[in-house]
C-alpha cells in the first residue's frame, strides 16, 4: 500500500470519517507542503507520550492527578460521575459546577458485554468512602445512561450519608415546545418548579 | 497548551472539522491506548516523507513519475486535465479512461488572485507539444471550472492538431428529473443523443 492510501486507511478508523472524507483530508494535508502532515503527526505523538488517565478520577490528562483533582479550590465533597472524559469539558462549559469528576469510561451495556466490572466503579466506591457528601450521576439521558445511573444509585444506597442526584431533565433552554418530543415534554411537566 | 488541546488545535485546521468534531476525534484517539495516535502519526510521517507531486503530471504520488505516467499500457496520446490530484481517483473509479492525467493544482479564480501562472499550465503546453492527440478538460462544472476550461481551450487553439474536449453535462445516472435543476436539464436537452 502506498503512503497516501495508508493515511486514508488510518483516517477511516476515526468515528464519523468515511472513505470519501478521509481521502479529502489526506489530499488536503499533502497538497501544499510536508508541513501539514508533520505538524499533525507531532501533535499525535505528544498526545501518545503525555496523555493518560488520572489515577483519581479517570479523566484523560497530561498530569496525574489531573488539573481538576489537584485544584484545591474545587469542592472535593461533590463528585460528578460522567461516562467519558470528553463529557467533562461539556460540563465545565456550563460554568455551574465546582466539584470534582469521576469518569466511568463507558456505560452499562449488556448487549455489548459491558458490565460493572468494565467500568471505573471500584475507584468511585473508594472515593465515596473517603468522605464525599454528594454524587451527581451525569451519565447520558439515554436508555443505557439511565440504567447505569440506576445501578450507581443502588450501589451507593448502602451509604446513606451520601446524597445521590441526577441532573434535571426538561426542555432545552432556547428550544421550541413545538419541536420537543413527547417524553421530554413529559419530563419537563413532571419536574416543573414553582416560579419565583 | 496541553497535549490534548494541541491535538484539537491541529485537527481544527482540517477542512470540515470544527472544534466539536476535533475534540471528539482527539478523545477517541487517546481513549483506549497510545496505539491509535501513534499509528496515525506514523501514516502522516510516511506521507510527509514519501508523497510529492509527479514531475510529469502533477499528481500526488510516492513515486516520480507517478503510477499513471509510468504505466506503459496507458494511452499517452490522451491527457485528461483535472483541477486537483484527488479528482484522479474519481475518474479512475469510473473505469472508463485509459489515458494520462494532468493536474492543474487549482482553477482560475481572479477573486482569490489565482491566475494562469499559479496553475500547472506551462508543463501542460510542453506535454501537448510532445505529441498529444486529445486533451479532455475535466475541470469541475462550476463557474470557475468552466472559466478555466475556456482558458485552456483558447490556449490550445494554437495547436490545431490537438482535439480539446470536455466531459458531457446532463442528468446524473440514477437521478430523478423532478429533482434536477433547470440548467442541468437544459444541458441534457442540448446534448441529447440519438438512441441506439
Amino acid at each position: 500500500m502506498n503512503a497516501l492510501d495508508g493515511l486514508v486507511e488510518e483516517l477511516t478508523r476515526l468515528p464519523g470519517i468515511g472513505r470519501k472524507t478521509a481521502r479529502r483530508l489526506a489530499y488536503y494535508l499533502v497538497k501544499r507542503s510536508n508541513d501539514g502532515p508533520r505538524r499533525l503527526a507531532g501533535a499525535l505523538e505528544r498526545v501518545a507520550d503525555q496523555v493518560g488517565p488520572c489515577g483519581e478520577c479517570g479523566n484523560l490528562s497530561d498530569a496525574d492527578p489531573c488539573e481538576y483533582c489537584r485544584d484545591p479550590r474545587r469542592d472535593a465533597a461533590t463528585v460528578c460521575v460522567v461516562e467519558e472524559a470528553s463529557d467533562i469539558s461539556a460540563i465545565e462549559r456550563s460554568g455551574r459546577f465546582g466539584g470534582l469528576y469521576h469518569v466511568l469510561g463507558g456505560r452499562l451495556s449488556p448487549l455489548d458485554g459491558v458490565g460493572p466490572d468494565d467500568l471505573n466503579v471500584a475507584r468511585l466506591e473508594e472515593r465515596v468512602a473517603g468522605g464525599v457528601a454528594e454524587v451527581i450521576v451525569a451519565t447520558n439521558p439515554s436508555i443505557e445512561g439511565e440504567a447505569t445511573a440506576a445501578y450507581l444509585r443502588r450501589l451507593l444506597e448502602t451509604r446513606p450519608a451520601v446524597k445521590v442526584t441526577r441532573p434535571a431533565q426538561g426542555l432545552p433552554v432556547g428550544g421550541d415546545l413545538e419541536y420537543a418530543d413527547g417524553v421530554t415534554i413529559g419530563e419537563a411537566l413532571v419536574g416543573r418548579r414553582e416560579m419565583q
